[in-house]
């Protein structure tokens, strides 16, 4: 039977300390849900008291079917009783099953931050644990700056915890606030704190400020600990918090732990981090630990046709069991078993023909002139499509023009104006349209829509989200050459609630043919995927 | 007296297989300088033989002048001897000084993806290793899957060392491939290793499949391993290598190594991990250790005024040691000294006056537009000298206009031209002037230069080295606001054989608008800097 440990989210609350990350309340009540289908035994919600955000949260929360809902705060303040401080009161007006206090262990920063004595400190933990208790709410101590603390005085440090152990805690959380501990000195310290608080009231809240939060938990774990503290995606202040998306996998798979997400909620990890950075806006971390897109993808020539052999001589674990997938990537570093593989995946069966060496070549040609393909699998999926006959010729680009001005115009005022011409053949007809845009990207996207539509109206189920340009050769300054890249998507979701998205790429001296390259296929790609007839 | 670590960057090698990243041969030019500049012990290139960038770039590699610059390659083949094997062959033809041979050590891999004996192996890596020796190169030996195959079988895998060690290996390196080893698991393996191998020849090479990379280094240097391998920000396959930008601190200011980049080096880091991300056009990680925008970030409050009292309540390290800064988030006064000390760094003395607060003002509302002067020091510097009245008027833009078009010329090839019209204010004259180009920014580039040339002849020394393109605001594709970076440099070296290089930035809803903005800071600041009087 293996043994149990206890995850811990405090996304909604240390998660909220990350630059650039605000939840509204809608935000949270999504979020726990969430959290809460997926497993994890505690939830910890907010702050109740700090932000009206986190009051409007607490007084409704969502109904949660499995996670314990927890509130975080600060124990009493020196000079107040644990039944008449505003701060615990606000906690005890919170609608939550548990409550997270923290407070201080380190000698320091009872003097520096909280301007009071360590024998005072001691009475605060004990008193406010005590009066969670007496209110019938499940009490957890944070213990503050823990690591710190204790190589500065351990025997105090020690002492703060077993105020709160013998206030009823029910689990005592070691936490390195300032992230600066290294995995060692985590694994020795837990050790030594295991001797005295037992293991299965211990747990462990780490930050990534030298990289080793995730190394960190894992070692207050080996030393004892079963409970583990951390966010989605590794949100946090600073460098963040230990990802949890990164552990449950390890602790799970690797070192044998039961927790309460199991293999099932295992298997939805990879979804839950991509649809947590969605909902947040965020790009997800491609190169992320077991969830990023590339974490089980394959580039080297060599590797894949070994992976295509047997995935275990080059994966760690089967990607299926987090939900992900393998991924065969397609770029100058790859052979013929690379571009087979890749074929295989959008369905293509070429066989091993000269088709596919005439491939292989051109995709090595086009790489060397500046294409990169693996962040433009729409493009590739033409390219290959096109050489096999199986992509009809949608449209069929004449001429196009396009004008920016900058003036002053009547009033006086600068400005600037993009504007376009497209002449297009399509369904035997010649189609001339003009239209202005932001840009002159925006304008040649506009005309050529303009002239597209008529013949294909689900082209305006498309837009286009993302364009980015870089410089090829940029030490010729006058042979410069653009490499564009788009993604488009379509604006409704699909039948899982996903965006389908999709990347294009040109390459051109002149920056706006290269971009109407890659406009070109984004719309030929989606009448391919369409299924619509030629006009 | 310290002890001494050596550093290996492979973010030219392993680093390239990124997904959505690929080199060019200027790339690796350009950023094999900065790793030599800051110190690395070891530049690993690439892969001569396997692509035709790797074979353009080690035919003539930059000068070095304290880095071992090495080339990457495979044992012999089963069936070639050492002397007569096409890929060592392309190793031996390679201008490098150290040759890093790949070779197996997980019988497992000898069998599937070797295809021999696990003898026949054992004589691959001899003969390979001795070869390069042979030839007077430093040979080095990459033991690929180590953690994997000691633990299938222990005694094969060390025989593989011992091989390599016997035959002259400079330097031993245990190569997580697989990247699924977890820390304690390396710390042990290590160690056995370092009993018969000795710890200055020893190596490690670490992969983040579990978030461990980090950790999973330091626990081979607590082990014994005096070489680190790693990459920069952490680039390589799948979910990436090791992250030597957040290593090198760890390894020098809390364990107490020394390295090659010493602590000026580690004072470069901030800025090498920035430019290199700028350089391919990645946004910088915020919440990167150490050197992240938000690494020593603390957000308003008690919290503020502890840090303020004494820094060391809530930071592990002084930001300064790597270059970074604090940065206390909805606070003036970070502005303020923000800004103050980036003056102080360009040799702008501003005192302190009501100038700063100005200039802090239109800093933060610049940078609220998009504007990011981290990438362009040469905008900024004229940002603040315009607000203090240092920097006069050189031109003045009155009109431009660009077209671009694309067409079948008169012997039905496919065309794309540019043409771009300028209207400027030079030397109390009106000079209308009109120019075509390589794509549009090209075009205005030469309009505005023959405009402008015969009052500052100067600026014939000049050219448009980079210009990147990101696009801000992507999930609002039709407000979507272009920022250009162009990089610009003197068409001669300097006294010292370098290039000066300065890089400027525009901001706006039409990237031609945001490139001319980008230009004509590029050309003042020109113009500012070789002091030439206004026409």
């Amino acid at each position: 039977m293996a043994e149990r440990l206890y995850l811990f989210d405090t996304t909604l609350r240390d998660g909220a300390q990350t630059q650039g990350v605000s939840f509204s309340v809608s935000d949270k009540i999504a979020i726990a849900r969430e959290l809460d289908r997926i497993g994890f035994d505690y939830i910890e919600g907010g702050w109740p008291g700090a932000n009206p955000t986190d009051d409007a949260f607490f007084a409704d929360p969502p109904a949660l079917s499995r996670a314990q809902f927890t509130a975080f705060g600060m124990t009493r303040r020196p000079g107040r009783s644990a039944g008449n401080d505003p701060g615990l009161a606000a906690l005890f007006e919170a609608k939550s099953g548990a409550i997270c206090l923290v407070g201080k262990t380190w000698d320091f920063h009872v003097k520096v931050a909280l301007g009071t004595t360590n024998d005072e400190n001691l009475k605060l933990i004990a008193d406010s644990v005590a009066e969670c208790g007496a209110r019938d709410r499940e009490p957890l101590f944070d213990a503050e700056h823990f690591f710190d603390g204790y190589k500065a005085d351990p025997s105090y440090a020690l002492s703060c915890l077993h105020a709160a152990r013998d206030a009823g805690a029910r689990w005592i959380v070691l936490c390195d606030t300032n992230g600066g501990t290294l995995p060692d000195e985590v694994e020795r310290i837990v050790a030594e704190v295991a001797e005295t608080i037992p293991p299965d009231r211990l747990g462990i809240h780490t930050h990534d400020d030298t990289g080793n939060a995730v190394a960190n938990t894992l070692a207050a774990v080996r030393s004892g600990a079963r409970m583990v503290q951390g966010t989605l995606n590794g949100l946090g202040e600073r460098c963040g918090n230990a990802n949890l998306v990164s552990l449950a996998p390890t602790l799970m798979l690797k070192m044998g732990f039961e927790t309460g997400i199991g293999e099932e909620g295992l298997r939805g990890l990879t979804h839950l981090s991509r649809w947590f950075d969605e909902r947040l806006n965020r790009v997800p971390d491609r190169s992320a630990p077991y969830v990023g897109e590339s974490a089980f993808a394959h580039k080297g020539g060599l590797h894949v046709s070994a992976v295509a052999r047997d995935p275990r001589a080059y994966e760690h674990v089967a990607p299926e069991r987090i939900g992900n997938r393998r991924q065969i990537v397609v770029s100058d570093q790859s052979g013929r078993s690379n571009v087979l593989s890749r074929l295989s995946d959008i369905g293509i069966i070429a066989g091993d023909g000269p088709q596919v060496d005439k491939l292989v070549t051109l995709v090595k040609q086009r790489e060397f002139e500046g294409y990169a393909y693996d962040g433009a699998e729409a493009s590739f999926e033409l390219l290959a499509r096109r050489m096999l006959g199986q992509v009809e010729t949608y449209f069929e680009l004449l001429r196009f023009s396009v004008t920016d001005e900058r003036r002053f115009n009547a009033r006086g005022e600068l400005v600037t104006e993009s504007e376009a011409t497209v002449k297009v053949r399509v369904g035997g007809e010649v189609v001339h349209t003009v239209a202005d845009g932001n840009g002159p990207v925006n304008a040649i996207d506009n005309a050529l829509r303009k002239s597209l539509l008529p013949a294909y109206p689900v082209l305006g189920d498309m837009q286009l989200v993302d364009y980015r340009v870089r410089i090829l050769h940029a030490s010729d300054a006058s042979a410069a050459m653009p490499r564009v890249l788009i993604e488009s998507a379509d604006i409704r979701r699909d039948g899982n609630g996903d965006m389908v998205r999709w990347a294009t790429i040109g390459v051109s001296t002149n920056i706006i043919d290269a971009s109407f390259d890659a406009l070109g296929d984004s719309f030929t790609y989606k009448l391919f995927r369409a299924g619509v007839p030629v006009a």
